[in-house]
This record gives structure tokens, C-alpha cells and sequence, in this order.
């Protein structure tokens, strides 16, 4: 019998609270499969790794670390935002990763990450038939833009989502107690710079009248400053407070980003990035206010102590999910989360090719939105909801998460070049 | 036998994750004594619901309310950010508090706040001798700042460390994650204007050699921008990556906050607040590094989602040992929280006159900041561990925390004038 092929397993592009979920999934799979999965390397730093020859042997890892990868934020492997170019523009990437699989037996290619990636992947699989070494390639998703099409929802999302619906939340009540003498605005700023996917999460914390968020600004929503301070200044006249949740990548009625609006200091740099302040100041230039704001950033992603239990468990499938097709002989192809009832919330795993679902944007639809621009409709709220089901806390070691650190053994090189990407 | 007197409870300045927790111990205490203590009244917005005799009864809340009070964050009463003049400078505001409280048979003032509100507690125990009409002030400590005096730590501060600690841990993944291709540099801001003991708590995240935060920025060390500059880019250079957490107060070398450096949007407004993007851009200019930062604001003193079990037994035990001390007759007091021993961390409710601790601002010992001025020294991390021990989730409903909304009915008012703070 031949000796199984090895696998190569890559993150790829912005990390998330359970990307590391997927690769236990993988992982954990493949090691179930040792007669046609060999190693499963991972890419360090992605598919830099690959490039660079500079792999990492999971197999030199135990059985509890790679458990462990389950309730650990980010990449474990290092993640890469390097997208390859056309077969046309820079074949020789494509050829040089061929040639790094065929050294080290590799015959699998699970890719985790977001649309560019199952691009990539899909080229991989193509270009390894031509060179005449066929190389299995499966997409893993995962993205907290929440934007692959043919996927209900995209691992990592769902986290994103609880996250900010929590902090909003907790924000709210802080604000409220505070408005009668103090802040009366407060604006949160959250990730998702070309769809409002992360923006609609923080409406899912207004379950009653009055309740924070008062007002989403989303990236499909041309920002009107008139109208939305019209409506800053009722919610106050109506709450006492006003908390406002805005997306990174909000742009004016011209179609300028919001954070591209000049923002300079002292010494003249420009771009400091930053919506929230931008925001939190025009109202209190314009309606007087006492304000606060927060930009969470990263720590929106990467917060895995409050991670949604669905999210974790749809990770951990997609990871999984991804092998048990290799080990079929399916071949380009994507598992996806199919969704079967809103209530109880129901899902199983399913399937797409990636020629399909390669460099396309599934954007919000405008029914998710409400008339005047500024909220979550029924129904978004109703897809939105099963995504933050559940806690799935991680340990706790001297009060803080104990997450784990692999030890990430180098595959010894085998070809004799280095490659410059 | 006299009717009992009744209690006049409220919350004041900025509110914390626990805050409510103490209010819990206040309320659920007194309701054991009630030969001694009549009817609990919160004030509506703190001290302000007293001077304009809005009045909250907490009798008409169930008792499965005031107990989710436990694990609910800000002020349920409403806070103020009002602080009472001077005897001389402003005596009607004294005396009107006195006129509310013979006007509404209140007896005992519970006064759950930092140093000014201690000081306005100790006040009113004064006027009220001076008046005729003696009323039992005892205070309930409270404050992120955690710079009250005679206590070993102050209740809401040990659930901010927890948070901003637990989140520049995660911030430290993703970046790890990110910087062979991305972002090498992330810089925390996190709140403590005077002292430095939640940037000190950022701290407890490194727990190994490179792990995250690798420089700490504290409001008492002047920012020598030549040698943290050095520093970043020494930290890249062997890490790969650098964390940051800085202070919102601190300052340059000639004193001046780095926060008023001159922050000025399109438009010419001034001051948007926020250190971190500064830090964050002044790096990006000298080094060159791609950066991101996050402003964590109201978000880490909201987050009841990641208490520190601690921290919230200790804010209990302060708002149940306030009552306590009420009904055996101290006067003018402010329970404590005495530490016995470090590991295992034990500690005891103690006290402390009001006179004493009124107007203090405990600082951080310079020998809790390691002599380069860039983090904490064992002495310090062996104080600040026990004070994030432990988790105490909220309860979850629909995917996110559930917190209680109080029915805040109104008591009818008994003075026929309207007062004007």
C-alpha cells in the first residue's frame, strides 16, 4: 500500500476568537484517518509557510494542546495577509508551492480563511492537475465580515457578534446611569468595513423600547448628518441617553470614509483612523453633549472568553467537516453552514465547489435594515439571533483565559532554495 | 416602640461593574433588620435624588430583583457626578438634604462611592448633629481608580483589571497571529487618569517572557518618547510583534497630557480624546510599523461579563458590612477590605472613620513599576493577582447577559418646594 499522502493545513488573512477551533477540527479529524492522511503540517504564518518551505509539524504536538487549540483566540500557526496573485500574473508562486507539497508528500490542501483564500485554493487545485501533481484542496471558512456567499453564516462571526451586542449592552446601562449629570452619548466602533454585518449584531442588544443601541450607522447607509442628528438629539429628549453603534467603514453622502475625514494632530500626521471620535465629536459640536467613546478594534475579534457556543461548535465542524471530504475524494470544495429552522435554530454542514464561491461578497440585504437606516429590522434580527446561542467559556488559570501555546516543531527543509514571496 | 428609621441609599460618580452588587448587600441586608431599618430608598441619579426629593422605594422591588442586582453593571438607581461644596461655600445644599431626610423619617445615609463622596458622607454626619436632626453616614467604598486609602483595594476595580488584562492577553494573540505580513503593533488605552493601577493590572497578562503587553505607559512615569520608541522597536525586533498599554493620563516630559497633544479633526475641533491613537501614530511615524489600537472606555467598566468573583463578593460584603455597621451604631464610617495574606489570598471586612479617609488619593508605590518605568514588578503582581480571581457569569438569555431593569417607583414627594442644585 502506499504511504498516505501528508496534509498541509494554513490560516489565512484577519484572525478570529475560533479559527483555532477549525484547525482542532481538522487536526483532530486527520488523526482519525492515518491511513490516508499522513502529517498534517501547518503553514507558519500561513501560506507564507508554504511558500518559504517553513513548516510545522501538528504531529509533535499532544493531544491535549491540540484540544486546547478549541478555546484559543487567533492564529496558533501564525495567519498571512498575503493573497497570490492570477496563475497569469505570478505563476511561479503556484509552481513553488507544488513543488514544496511534492517534497514533503504533501496531497492535501486545507485553506482556512476568507473569500481571497478560497480563491487561492481554488487555483491551487487547478494548477497541481496541470503540473501533474493533484493536490486535494478544501476551503475551510472563516471570516468576522460574515461575507462568503453559499454559507449561512461564516465561522468567527458569530463571536464578533456576541461580543459587541454584550458590550453595547453593558455600555447602555453605564450611560443610562451616568446621563442625568454626565454622558448622554456614547459611541461604539466596530469592525466590518465594507458590509454592516458586525454593526447589525449590536441591534440584537435592543430587545425592548429605549434600550441600547439607540442607532446603528452602517456602511450601506450613506451617513446624513442632518438626520442623524436630528435623531441623536430625540433620543435623548425621549431616553435621557443615546448610544450609537458605527461601523468602521462609514462613508458621507459623497462616498468619502468617515475615517478618512482629515483627522491630523499635532505634528501634521494624517489617518489616525478612528470613526468613533469623529462621530462622538460632531455631536458635541453641533448639539452640545457630553460624550464617550470606544474603538474595540482587535479585541472585538480576538475575544474568546466571550465566544458564542453555536460559533465554536460550527468552526470546530467546518475544520472537521473539510477532512471528511478529502477523505471522500471530493476535491475544490468549500463546506458550508446550511441553515435549517430560525426556531429552534437548526443547521447541518453542506457543500460548495470553490469555483463557485470564490472572490464573491455576500453583502447585507437592505430588508435587514430599517426604513429610515438607522436599526435592524425583524428579520435580521430573527438570522442574527442563533449566531450568539450559547457560552463556551474557556479555562481560567490565576484569573485570567488559560490558552494554550503550541510548540510549533519545524519540518526539516528538503529542497535547497529559498523563495522570496 | 419608635417607628424604625428609614435609610436613604445612592450611588455616586462614575459607575463600575459591581456597583450594584453593593447596592444588593445594602438592600438585601437591611431588609434582615427591619426593626432597626424601615423602608430603603435609593436616590433617582445619587445624591441629586435626595436634594430634589426624588426618591426611590426599594420596597416595591421583588426580592429575585434586588438579588439579579449581584450580577447587573452600572448604577440601577442612576449615578451623579455632583459633588457637594463646601460646608461655608454652600450650607443650603446640607441643609436641604437634612429637610428631605426628617421629611421622609430617613435615619441612616449610605454612601456608595470614592474619596469625594466620602467626604460629602462625612459632611452630612456633621450638619445633621449641628441641625438637630443626627443621622447614622456610613460609606460604601467603590472605584476602578482603586486609590481609596486604608482599604487594601477598592470594590470595582479588581473587575476592570480582570477585564483589561483578560483583553490585552487576546489582543496579544491576534497580533502574534498577524505580524509576519500585518500588524505589529497594537497599543491598549485603558482608564486611570491620576494613578496607574489599571494599567498596572494590563500586566497580569504577561506571565512569560514576550508574552503580551510588552510596555506598559503609566500616568506617573513622564513619557521619555526617545526610550520608548527604542523599546517598541527592540520588542519587534526580538518578539516580532509589541503590545502596548497606556494610561489615558499620561503625560510628556514637560508635564502636559499627551491626550490634549493637539488632536484636531477636519473641521479644527480640538481634543478628541484618545492617547492610544497618538501612541499609536507616533510609532507608525518613527518606526514605521503598521499599527492598531483600541480605546476600551466605558467597555471595561461595564463588563460584567467578566467580573472577577472577587471583586464582586468584596462589593457585597462592603454594602452588607455598611449596614451592619448602621445597626450597631457606628457613625460616620466606611467599611474596609482588610488583605491577611497574599497566597492563598485571604482578606476580612474592616473600617475606617470617615474624617480619615475623606479627600485621599492613594498612588501606586513607585516600586510597583519596574525602575525602566515600562511594567510591573513581582510586588506588584503579587497585590493585583487575588484581586481578579475567580469568574462569576451573569446569567444569559436569547445569547447575551440578562440584566435586570428595575421597577424605580417613585416615593411621593412630602416638601411643597422645588430645589435647584
Amino acid at each position: 500500500m502506499a504511504r498516505p499522502k501528508n496534509a498541509f493545513y494554513a490560516q489565512s488573512g484577519g484572525v478570529t476568537a475560533v479559527i483555532n477551533a477549525s484547525a482542532c477540527g481538522v487536526i483532530e479529524t486527520a488523526r482519525k484517518y492515518p491511513e490516508t492522511i499522513g502529517k498534517v503540517y501547518a503553514g507558519r504564518n500561513g501560506i507564507l509557510g508554504a511558500l518559504q518551505e517553513d513548516l510545522i509539524d501538528t504531529g509533535k504536538e499532544s493531544d491535549a494542546a491540540i484540544r486546547a487549540l478549541r478555546h484559543t483566540p487567533a492564529g496558533a500557526f501564525g495567519s498571512a495577509r498575503y493573497k497570490l496573485k492570477g496563475l497569469d500574473q505570478n505563476r511561479a508562486e503556484y509552481e513553488r508551492l507544488i513543488e514544496v507539497f511534492r517534497a514533503h508528500n504533501i496531497g492535501y490542501f486545507f485553506y482556512n480563511g476568507g473569500g481571497d483564500s478560497q480563491d487561492t485554493c481554488h487555483k491551487v487545485s487547478q494548477i497541481g492537475d496541470e503540473l501533474g501533481y493533484p493536490v486535494v484542496c478544501v476551503g475551510v471558512p472563516k471570516t468576522i465580515d460574515n461575507d462568503l456567499p453559499y454559507t449561512d453564516c461564516c465561522p468567527g462571526f458569530g463571536s464578533v457578534a456576541k461580543y459587541v451586542a454584550t458590550s453595547i449592552r453593558e455600555a447602555g446601562y453605564d450611560v443610562a446611569s451616568m446621563a442625568a449629570t454626565s454622558t448622554k452619548v456614547f459611541v461604539l466602533e466596530v469592525m466590518g468595513r465594507h458590509a454592516g454585518w458586525i454593526t447589525a449584531a449590536c441591534g440584537l442588544a435592543t430587545e425592548q423600547a429605549g434600550e441600547a443601541p439607540h442607532i446603528l450607522l452602517f456602511p450601506e447607509i450613506p451617513l446624513d448628518q442632518k438626520a442623524f442628528l436630528a435623531r441623536v438629539k430625540e433620543v435623548v429628549k425621549t431616553h435621557g441617553f443615546c448610544v450609537v453603534g458605527v461601523s468602521e467603514g462609514i462613508r458621507d453622502l459623497e462616498g468619502k470614509f468617515i475615517s478618512d475625514s482629515g483627522l491630523r494632530d499635532a505634528f501634521g500626521h494624517a489617518q489616525l483612523g478612528g470613526v468613533a471620535p469623529v462621530i462622538a465629536n460632531l455631536i458635541r459640536s453641533e448639539l452640545g453633549y457630553k460624550y464617550h467613546w470606544a474603538v474595540a478594534d482587535y479585541l472585538q475579534r480576538a475575544a474568546r472568553h466571550l465566544a458564542s457556543k453555536t460559533d465554536v461548535r460550527q468552526a470546530y465542524a467546518m475544520g472537521k467537516a473539510a477532512v471528511e471530504l478529502a477523505v471522500k475524494g471530493h476535491n475544490a470544495v468549500m463546506p458550508t453552514i446550511e441553515r435549517i429552522s430560525d426556531v429552534p435554530y437548526k443547521w447541518k454542514v453542506g457543500k460548495v465547489g470553490l469555483a463557485e464561491v470564490a472572490n464573491q461578497e455576500r453583502m447585507m440585504p437592505r430588508d435587514y435594515i430599517t426604513a429610515d437606516g438607522f436599526h435592524i429590522t425583524a428579520k435580521c434580527r430573527r438570522y442574527l439571533s442563533p449566531l450568539i446561542e450559547g457560552e463556551d467559556y474557556p479555562p481560567y488559570r490565576n484569573g485570567l483565559p488559560d490558552y494554550v501555546r503550541l510548540k510549533l516543531s519545524s519540518v526539516k527543509k528538503k529542497l535547497n532554495k529559498e523563495f522570496k514571496p
